[in-house]
């Protein structure tokens, strides 16, 4: 018995197949990286098991656990699956998993668009669900190579990657992701 | 004698050649726009004609515009003068073209980013500058072609444009531009 063996049960049993390998997958390239940047790997691990807890529940059911959290968040996320999973997320991580981490939790609510000025483990948590092992897209083994030799870079690159995406799918951009990418281009040039 | 002859003759000696010429494109190519979705064609006429008039303008003498103006614009905008010219044309609107309209200066204002909400005066005159006659690069000419027939997607593929373009160049993205795209998606769902 790991100390997360009782979460990878809960998960197992509540996201597919294809979804709890990612989870896996994402909390092991976390501690990789969590590794270079000397963060806490543990932290690391343990956000990158959970980021995705909520993803595949009824978008109901995460309203009222947003309202049951006492968190308040703009249309676009409310109304978006991909994006509210990462604040509904928390619900579970403290009231199944009984995690109070606030490194932690603020790194999975910042997983899918990024933000400005964030910190190391958020970037580990944003990248490490990118560029998994079991990740396919076009630049993903540039992403890759770039993460493990220049954070900034490779996070600049997965946000452009992220734009790009959405674009061509006529999909809205949440503004965070923006502002991310220019709070590293800002810090490149200072 | 034109009422505009004023303006062009400062213009003429303010501007270079080819930024004079791209004035009286977009004022055209406005003027034309006006027609179609039935717009006050001259105020899109002027606002085309003015909205580069400090584009060339020293930076320095751009903020002291700014100032006697009494408006404050965002760091991205004050410190890029692709952005901060839409702001200080209103200077020489006013003190050298004796123009109050507030209609024409709101349209320059918004003719580099865009903003959520556009009016139809500022969606021509943002267009106009992006598709008049003698600009060129690709997918212009499906712009120009939207622009007559379906002005909001015509919007969208210039909003689109100009994202890949700063993301090619490793350039900030003002938000108002992102914020503009997402409003147009989010009308044409509803």
């Amino acid at each position: 018995m790991t100390e997360y063996d009782a979460i990878k049960e809960y998960l197992a049993k509540t996201l597919s197949t294809k979804r709890f390998i990612h989870s896996e997958n994402t909390a092991k390239t976390a501690e990789e990286l969590a590794l270079i940047y000397k963060v806490d790997s543990k932290k690391a691990y343990l956000a990158g098991l959970v980021h995705d807890c909520t993803r595949e529940l009824d978008i109901n059911q995460q309203h009222n656990m947003l309202k049951a959290l006492g968190i308040e968040v703009d249309e676009l996320t409310i109304t978006t699956k991909e994006l509210i999973h990462a604040f509904t997320a928390e619900y579970l991580i403290i009231n199944e998993f009984n995690i109070h981490d606030k490194e932690v939790i603020s790194a999975v609510r910042f997983h899918t668009t990024g933000k400005e000025n964030m910190t190391l483990l958020e970037k580990i948590i944003f990248l490490s669900d990118v560029m998994e092992p079991s990740r396919s897209f076009p630049g993903v083994d540039f992403i890759r190579q770039l993460a493990r030799s220049n954070i900034d870079e490779a996070l600049l690159t997965a946000f452009d990657s992220s734009i790009r995406f959405l674009l061509g799918k006529r999909q809205r951009i949440h503004p965070n992701t923006l502002l991310g990418r220019n709070y590293v281009l800002k810090h490149f040039k200072e």
